[in-house]
Order: structure tokens, then sequence, then C-alpha cells
């Protein structure tokens, strides 16, 4: 495969444009207290901004056109996903955000007409939110097949009963879709789990807690819950896809999940890049010095730029693999980017924090919000650790007896 | 000179261990609701733990025995240190905590007899807080000698006007010294500042916020205020040391300064290690099979440990060459601490919070804490930029034309 | 601009093959005795390789269809060049090395119809071999502007004089490509010096020795020399280009010059890989357990090859751009490439031999050579940090003022 | 325990400064003729300085008085040691260097009279050198369990055959000490080997070749053999120690061998940090410009003598508890500067190199020779990523059950 880089069509060129504007517009000058002050209080604001997306045909970018979205390829919305990404309630004013759009992708899919009816549809539309109940406190997250919550089927109906964490944006969600064992007999540990979907008016479910984040307690679609789920009893028709699927679907909701998780790193380093040139133009060391006359600062844009510029190449290309040849054959170029966009997203917020000093540790800029929220990146949808174990395993066995 | 390593008197090993005692008895099972609670609501408890530490003849180490401490040399008291530094609460309970014990060292040797009388003693004691107003949101730290601040002698008064941020704790605080410009016109611009001491009752004195840092707006001592001098008033024997002296004294402050936060930097690691090997070895990623089997985790440990040890070696041999040769003669080697244990400081968390994996970005455990609130070590008292310039600068010149 | 992975044509992927087949085939059996050994001793039999390299219409695949070659793009000749790159001798085979495709390339463009007969065809030809004299032991290679070689035109000659080093390949090459000032007060030092051709078998012209470089004497081609320019006479009409444009035309070499190094080094890089992989798979730590099954091993492998895949995109997508809009265009992306692909190149080296073990050092593999040769990848064509610099200072342009 | 620098006494002082005057008078003028030359050409100059040092009283500074040395303890020889690393024959002009001292440490503990008497002596005089047979091409020496070579023991001989490499400076010594399997069926892995002094004018060995090191074949004392024994017959008292000892009298052996590397390299890297600045101060970039102006310069020198000066305390304090309490007490210490200090020094190294530009890749000074011949140093003596693994078990224990 040959890799080249397309001019892309103007018409594609003018709609990044156009929400570039939409941010510089609408979001910039509400995100600070929507993410620092209460996010609840900011949700009609936030709900205006939606209703001019959707006037001005941005809302939702990632649906089919039929769902009401833009009819893109994995590849066309990573740019946008870019885009949203400098801000950190880009997504959420365009009804992409995770994990919503996760659970979007995997219904439309999987999901059977009736849950697509009463559930997809009003989520598509940001009516609702949702969330996704998978890592459990005691269990490993890096070996997936370790899973206490259970689901046994009783009549027509799942009994569900287990303890779920990182269960984000579960306060004010609608529904959750839970990985459960329903199979626990199974030979292969991979066919033991099924997804459900329980709506959270259910009894048996119970929201702990939102579990402090970095100092943040949050609230809303800005949260992360610690969750169980009690003799909690839904339809056995809230079955996603099949018996003994989820890992599979979780597998199918991950690659392009990473895509999209990449993507928005790329445009949190974008503005952090931003903030950090800014700040190194303003800030004097003396008069007419500026901080951007430091080499030390100077090595640190370039690290920054270079370091990005590689990570969206890849991850635009792992795009494209997937757009064509499906997740499965991208697997290896999925670990890849994980590990290696959420390293230099650290980088350069650390880098961009340093250089603003004082003002970098405060409140007074998103850095201190990335810095901390986005420490997960390293963590979440398997530590970078894991990857690099899978990749070079993978790398290996390409030698082996050759 | 000549490194050894000492046997240590068995009197101040067995002093040492009192203090590990004291925290694991008293300070571990406080500290979680501490930091991450209301500092305020803990404020009787802590209380209760000083008149604990003042019966047992604990309280206030590094004074000299006629002020009620343990007379200490600097190297001694950097060992107790560390060992405070495991818990974000530990110098607090002992009342040799930042920014006061600053301001006492100051006050021991600059202020005068009525000041020591009416504000050291009662700081000594810990019956009143107090914090220190340099640093300003308009001048870059990074070069002291820009200062907007002024304070002008009118009659027997100084009327200081100006703005300052990260004075830390001044919410509660009795009192602050500030830097201000005395002698703008001096021709030496390191003489133009002088130390005064303004009581925060004072009507020119105006908290304007507690700067919300890292996710933290904080309270009480446990705070980082921005604050306003307007037309502040304070009786000219307010001064500290002499007009123009400000530099001076603020040098003076810092060489011990910065032993005080290395050492606690160095506590913060041990901890952070400890957790981290706690955390290694429960945590299953198969039955039988913990973190702690993982080369990765294996190498970190190594990592964290090796470089701890490097760093507490460093910092105690500056110590010890303040107390025998003055601060002065150290100032190279204060450079290089300064940036080397920041550095040690933030790589030490980052692995101990990988290790937890989801339970590490939580405010679970105190690392959430100590990585949102120790970012700043890599800046305070100079960025370490500055320091490894200065550093260079020095060496260099021992080469120079030779 | 959009980047996307094209499918290339099967007719170029069939042509990538017959390229990789032919290194292992006749290549990959000579390499380690013609680094190693002797280089001149080998040259009948590398000779023997060319001839078949013609033979198969794979020899000078750089040169346009009139002259030779394939007639490819600068993005299609780089994915052969990372091919021939895993080879030491790969590219010297195909007459694609440096400093010759440089010297072919400027020459192309900007020598005399005369210059061409004489001494561009027999050099495309692989006739003769060229070198080129820029650099000077005096002067920091890091501002080009600073140049002591003078052409001073007297008649229908230059009389040249000056010293230089770093002239690659003098020994044994039939002419050089001399940077030298022939316009000292000009005003703006970019416009001073001009490029000569001067054939070395000029009384003027002195290879005062092949330079030692990390241990290797070299000869004939593998050398790097230093020398001198005595009262140099050459006719006026060698001069390349016009009189003044020596930096403009360095700046042309030196655009596709960086795309040919990068692809190279990415070879290397593949090469290292397949090393490592395939001594971690082989060496035993106990019957059974290879190196491979070591987690730290198997991060270098990840890394290495996650770094190498985002080098191969920035530099294609670098040379896609020259391709279309011109060196100029790709100016940043030149300068990133640079200064990352390099470090990249390193670290891959540098874990491949770790990985080695005892082994890794010694001259038994290809490791030692190139992590001895190749550690001049950070320092010519202008030292990383400068690259950084330049790169920063554009990115900050962007900024100011807005 | 405590760590205090103390004064060293007077008489140390001027000793040092013996040392390190010997070192610039005598020996840097000879250093890079004796390096990148033909080293058995510089043998009657070496000769000379020994003759010189022995005058002097400085020669076999490591060796009791009684054996004609200085009776010092480890931590001063060690002082002595970093003084000499900072030429790389140094150590060779005063009779201390590898592989011989630490034949003469382990002879002087556990060789029979004869053997001291016959071979012990005159390798103390300088009048015959020797080497250590232990690595091996087939086995990983990161466990050293693994070894092929035999001792077989028939009537009062050994019978020895086996392959070893890494037998440094075996070309041209009077014996080796070879490490080989006397009891394979020994329950105990570790009380299978012993160590066997074999004359090398025995049929029965056999210098396969100089193994070319990083493009050195080195000769003489310069050089690593890859040798074999066959059917090798020595007397059985040649044995050092008792039969089965031969792992724990390597351990003996490593413990003081790893302080004298650690001091050495750090006196490699003083010598490299001293030819940085001197670069940096001389080097222009534009005239009154040096490169010591540029921040990312200064910020390498800075962290370079930061991290040698950790290095230096952490080895003298290890260093100090071998002297105080045995190799065994100290071996966590020991395995920690093993990884720290060669990583310090390569990446002291490498910035040197840096900053010489072409200048450092060139033979004309030390840092290509250094480069090149301590790259090892990551990996002889035990790879440092087993290091790491060994001290992190070791801490991790300690938490264990806890």
């Amino acid at each position: 495969m040959e890799l080249t880089q397309n001019k892309t069509s103007a018409t594609f060129i003018a709609l990044l444009a156009r929400y570039d504007e939409f941010l510089k517009q609408y979001i910039y000058p509400l995100e600070l207290k929507a993410v620092y002050g209460s996010f609840k209080a900011s949700l009609p604001e936030l709900q205006a901004l939606r209703e001019i997306a959707k006037k001005e045909g941005l809302f939702a970018p990632h649906l089919s056109k039929e769902e009401g979205g833009l009819g893109l390829s994995l590849q066309e919305f990573g740019r946008i996903s870019e885009i949203l990404g400098k801000s950190p309630i880009g997504h959420y004013v365009f009804n992409c955000q995770a994990p919503d759009i996760g659970n979007m992708e995997l219904m439309h899919q999987f999901a059977s007409k009736e849950l697509k009816e009463k559930y997809l549809k009003p989520l598509q539309k940001g009516e609702i939110r949702s969330c996704f109940a998978m890592t459990e406190p005691e269990n490993a997250g890096s070996n997936p097949v370790h899973l206490s919550t259970t689901a046994v089927k009783v009549g027509d109906e799942y009994i569900i009963n287990g303890h779920k964490w990182f269960t984000s944006s579960a306060d004010g969600a609608a529904f959750t879709i839970v990985m459960a064992i329903t199979d626990p007999e199974n030979s292969n540990p991979y066919q033991r789990a099924s997804m459900i979907l329980v709506p959270l008016d259910n009894p048996g479910f119970k929201l702990v807690r939102n579990i402090p984040i970095m100092g943040d307690i949050g609230e809303d679609y800005m949260s992360h819950g610690e969750v169980k789920f009690i003799n909690c009893r839904v339809p056995a028709s809230n079955l996603i896809g099949q018996e003994g699927q989820g890992f599979a679907l979780a597998q199918e909701r991950l690659g392009p999940g990473r895509i999209h998780h990449c993507m928005r790193w790329i445009g949190i380093c974008e503005r952090a890049i931003e903030l950090m040139c800014r700040r190194a133009l303003t800030r004097m060391l003396d008069p007419g010095k500026p901080l951007a006359s430091q080499q030390t600062i100077q090595n640190w844009i370039a690290e920054s730029v270079a370091s990005v510029k590689a990570s969206r190449l890849m991850v635009l290309a792992t795009a494209q693999k997937i757009d064509e040849e499906g997740a499965k054959a991208a697997k290896e170029d999925i670990s890849t980017i994980k590990f290696f966009v959420s390293d230099v997203l650290m980088n350069t917020l650390d880098r961009a924090i340093q250089v603003h000093g004082g003002l970098g540790i405060t409140d007074d800029t998103l850095l201190s919000f990335w810095y901390r929220h986005e420490r997960g990146a390293r963590i979440y949808d398997g530590p970078d650790e894991v990857h690099k174990s899978v990749l070079a395993k993978r790398i290996l066995k390409q030698f082996a007896g050759s």
C-alpha cells in the first residue's frame, strides 16, 4: 500500500472550516465555564449551541445521512473530530461524544429494531444520553476475560448482578450497555460475556457515586460513575447482538473508538500548541525578550509539532485501513496509535503547562483540565503497556521460524 | 571533600523511628479526608494531633531548643522532613510546613525584636499562620527583578500597592511578608526591593480569591491566594532586615527552602514507591500472577528507587554543605537539586499512577493529590530551565580562558 | 490537504518486491565483507552486482527514463530507497548513493551542457564517482554563511583556496563540487557563495587525509575526506548555476537529499528491527524461554515499530509535498523529518544492540557499523537542534500578532 | 545510616592532586596515539610512565602496603579511580586496569600460596598481564548458570574444554582464570562451576581471534579475545578457592569490580564534560557568539553535571557500604549503580559528541573511542535490564505480605 496525501475536495475543506469557525464563535467562549463551573448549569447554553449546530447542518456528523448525519468515512470524521477536540466540550455540542458515539455505532450495527427505535433514535437526536459499563474495580482491565458481573437468564428476563466503575457519564444517562457473563462455563473465555441494555430507571441499578477523578467529582455528562447492578431484571430482548458475543462486540466498538479518542487527543495537542505559542510570544522575560526567544521553549514547540504531525498521519492511515479493510485487519495499527498518541498527548500538555509557568497549574486555562482528565488516556481502553506487548508479539510472529 | 555515610547516632535513629511511627499511627488515618475533604473541617483533628506532637516532644523540630524545637542541623532536619513528606499533612502537623517555616527562618535571622515577639513567637507555637507574597501575575517569576509592587515610605509608614498571586495559604493567615520595590531608581536592580511584614487584617489588604489549582480551589492552609495591596499602610518598623535587602533575603530564604522542598519531595517518592509496590503485589492479572511479575513494572520500581536514592544523597550532601559553608557556597548544588529532584518526583508519581491503572486517577489514593499539586515543583522557586542555565553558566565559567 | 493511503499500482508493488529480492539474493551475502573488510577489495564484486542490476533494469532508479532510470516521483523513489537502506551497500550497488545522487540532481538541473556531457553522464552510468565540498573545519556548519573558502575569478578561471572536511567519498572520486565565496562584499550573506566543479586530478586539489570516523579510516567510496584547495585553477565555465547562487542551490540539493537520507534511515531501522526480532526469538535465557518473552524487549520492539511507522508516513508525505509543490513549500516538513527520523534511527539501533548483548558491540553484525556511521545523522545537513529552532520559529510566526 | 560529606584528610587530598597532575603531565599527551594508533607500539612509552609512577609512589594504588600499594579503602581507591578514568590509559599506567585488578583481588583472597608466588606477584608488579574467561558465545550472560565449558578432573589434572569470548586482553596475557563446570550434576546450579588458572602458553589454549569491537580489532591489552580450551590440561592445584565455588567467587569479584567500573565511568564523564564545555566556549556560531550561549547546550551541560554528581555520591556510598559491611550487604546498591551510572555515562558521551558536531564523530577526540568502547557498559557484568529486575524484586519483597 502506498500512502499519499490527496487533495481533499473543496467541499470537505470548506466543511472543516465551518466546524473550526463554529468552535471559535460559539464554543470557545463557553468552554472554561462549562468544565470548571457546574456542567449542569451550563446545559441550557450547551443545548442552545446544539440547536445552532442542527440548523447549520453540522450536528452529529458521524451518523449516516439517513440518520441525520453527514455520511462520512471514518477518516473524514477523524478530520472533524480533530477540530472538535480542540475544546473539551466540542464533541458534546455536536453529539458525537464518547461514550455515546460508541453506543450509537454498536447499536446501529447490532441492536434489534425495537431497541433502535426506543433508545438509539433519541440518542442520535441528543434527547437522551447513555453509558457503557464494562470495567470492574476488582478485576484488572488489562485482561478483560476476568469479569465478575453476571447475567442469568430466567424466563424471558436477564437478572444482572455486578459492580462496575468508570461507567462514564452514568449520572443523568437514560440507559447503559453492560458487559456481563452469561455463559461462565464456556471453554473459550472470550465467549462467556454478553452485552445487555439496561435502562437506568431500573430499580436494580444503583449509581453508587460519581468517582472523584483528579480532583473533580464531576456531574452529569462530565462524570465517571461507580455503579451496581443488584438483581437487576431486564427483558431478554435487551441483549445486543448474540449471547456470548460480548468481547467480539467490544472489539468492534473499540476499533473506531480508538480512532475517535486519538483524533480528539490530536485536537487537544493542537490547542495546547496554540496556547503554548501564544504564551511564549506574550510572556516577557525582559522588555522585548519574550519566552519564545528561549531555545528550550523552541525545542518543546518543535518536538510537539513533529510528534503531533506523526500522530495525525498514523491515525488517519489507520482510519483509512479500517474504512477499506475493517477493524480486524487494522488491529496492529490500532494498538500502535493507542500508545503512541497517548504519549504524545501527555508530553505536549506537560510542555504547554511548563511554558505557562504558574498560570499553567491554575484552572485559568484549559491545560489543567486536560492534564488531569486525559491522564487516563494511557490507561483506559487497555493500558499502553498491554498494547505494546500485543504489538510486539504480532511483529515477532512474523519472524518466528524464518 | 569526601563523602561518607556515617553511622548516625542511635539517638537520632530512634528519633526518626518515632516520627515514622507517629505518621502511621495518627496521620495516615486522617490524610485522605483532610486533603480531599474540607481542610477547614479537619482543623480540630489536626490541632489534636499537634497537641500530641507537642506532648511527645516532636513538635516544630526545625526550631532551636530555646525556641521549643529540637536544635537540629539542616541535614538532620532534612532526614525528618523526608519522613514527614510521606503524608501531605505531615509537615503541617509538626508546624514546619511551607511557607511558615521559611518565614520563621527569615524572621529568626532578620526581624526586629518587636516583630519577633508579636509575630514570630505565636507562629512558632502554631497559634497563627503566615504567608509570603512575592510572585506577580504580570511578571515572569524566572526573572525576579521585574516587580510591579511598590512600597513608598511616607512618614513612618510604608504605603504598599501591588498585585500578587501564589501567595500560598493567605486564606486564614495572620500576616504576610511582601516583597515590594522601595528604591526603583537604584542602579543595581537587585537592591530595589525590600521585605515588609503586613498583618492581613489591614484594610489595604485584599484576598481576591483562592486560585483554583489543578481542580482544587482549596481553603485555609491548603490554598493559593491571589491578593492585592491597595494603599496598604504599615508601620515602617515592619521592615524585615534593611531597605533594599529584599533579594538578598529572598536568596537566604530560598536556600534552606529548597532543601525542605526536596526532602519533602523525596518523602512523597518513598510513599509513592510503597503504594506502587503494594498495588503491584496485590493486583492480579490472572490468579497467582500479580502485576509485580511484569518486567515493565519492575523497571519502573527499579528506576524510581535508583533515582530517589541518588536524590537523597545529593540533597543531604547539599544540606551538609549549607550547614558547613553557608547557602552562598552551595548555590550550584541548590540549583542542581532543584531541577534534578523535581523531575524524579514527577516521574515517580507518574509511574505509580500507571501501576494503579484506573484507581490511579481517582481521588481514592494520594497519588491524584500529589500528581496535581506537585506539578508546580518544576515551576516554583525558579523554573527548572532557569536553574539549568544558572548551573551551566557557572560550570562553563570554570573552563573559560583555560 | 488530506492524507490517504492509496493502493499502489500492482506494477510498482512488483517492482519493490524485485528490489527486495535483489538485496536478499545478491547484496546481503556481500555486505559484511564490504563494510568491515576492505571496500576497495570488494569493488569487483560490487561492480558485478551493478551489471546484474543494469541487466535487470533496476540500476539508477532515481534517474529519468531518458537518462536510463525509472522515471519515478520522489515519493516512489523513497519507497525504493527504504528497501535499499536495509543494507549499507544497497544504494551503492544501484548508483543512487549519496553524495553522488545529490550531485546528479544538482547538475541535472543547473549544470551547463558541457559539464553534463563530460561529468554527469559518466556519473549517472556509474563510471566515475564524485564528492561535495562544503563543510569547513574552522566554521560551524550550523550557520553556513560562515565560509572561508574563496574562489577569485581571474580571466576565465576561478582560483580557489580553502580547507574543507567531511568531503565524503573524495578518495577515488573524479570530481568535486565545491562551495566557495565569490562575492565576499555582497550585503546579502546568502548571495556570497557559488558552486564550482573541480576535477580531482587538478594539481591545486589535495586530499589531506581520509578522516578516521568512529574507528574507521575508510577508503574509496567509504571515506570522508579532509581536503585542501591551494591556488586551484579551474575554467570559469565550471560554475554550476549562477554566481552567488551557492546557497540557493544548496537548499535545492538538500531538500530531496533529506528525503533520501530519511528513507535510507528508515530502511536501516527496518533491518535493525528484523535483527532484533530474530535475535530475541533465538537467544535463550533458559531452555524454551527466549529473550523475546521479556516484556522490556517487547516494549523496545513495539516502540521501534511505532516510531518507524510514524517516520515513514511523515517522510512520504513530505516527499509527496515536494513532488507537488516543490522543496520550498515543504521547508518546515523537511526540518521536521530531519530531526524526528534521526532520533528514531539512533534509538532503534541502540535497542537492537542491547537486545544482541555482547554480540551487539562486535563487528559480527551490521549494528556496529550503523551505530557508528549513522551517529552523524543527528549532525550533518544541519544539527537537529538547528532544525528544531527553525521549525519553532516558523510555527511561532503563525501566532505572532494574532 | 546517615550520609555525610567528611572533610578528607589533607594528605589524601594532596594525593588526589598528584594523580591529577600526573595525568595532565604524562598521560594526556600520549593517550590519543595509544588508543587510536597501535597500542603495542605505545608499550615502551607506557612502560616508561609506569616507571615514573613507581618512582613517585603512585603505582598500583589499590594494593595493600605490603604488596607495594597504598593500602586504601575501596572508597578511597574509588576517588583515585575516578581521576584515572579521565584517560582511557589511566588505569593501565598505574597497573590497576580491568581485568587484572579483578584477578589480583580474587587471587589475593583465594589463591594458594604457590599460585600467588608464581602468578600474582609478577601481576602486581606489572610484569605480566592476565585475563578472565567466563562469557560464552552460545549462552546468555544474563543467566550465568548456563555454561558449556567443562573441567574434568583426571588424576591430578583438570582437562578443560570450552569456548569463551569477551576474554578481554587475552592477547599477550600470561594466564587466564577460567570459569568451568566441574560438578554438572550438583542439584544447586550455583555450585556446579569452579575457577581454574590456565597459563596461556598451554597447548590446549587457543586465541581464536581478537574480536573486532565497534570497528576496532585491537591488540595486546586493548583487545577482546575469542578463545578455545581444547583438552587443555592444567594441574589440579591451579584451582582458585574450592571446587564448586565458581559463582560465589565471581560475585566476590564483581562487587568491587562494579565500583571500579562505575568510578572509571564517572571519570570519563568528567572528561567528556570538560571537552564539551571547552568546545562550547570556543566554537563560534557568529563572531562573539559561542555555542555555549545556546540554551540547549546549557541544558546538556547542566543535566550531565547533575547526573554525574548523583552517580558519584551513589557509588561512593556503595563503596563505603562494602568497606564497612561487605559486598553481600551491598547487593542492591551494586545493582543500582550498575544501571544508573552506565546510563549517565552513555548520555553524557552522546551529548558531548553532539556539542562537537562533525568533530565529535571523528577519531580526533577521545569521544569516539569512549562512545564505541563504553557502549558495552550497559551490557557486561549483567545487562542493565537484569539488574533492574533484581533490584525491583528485592524491593518488592520488603512489601510482600505486609
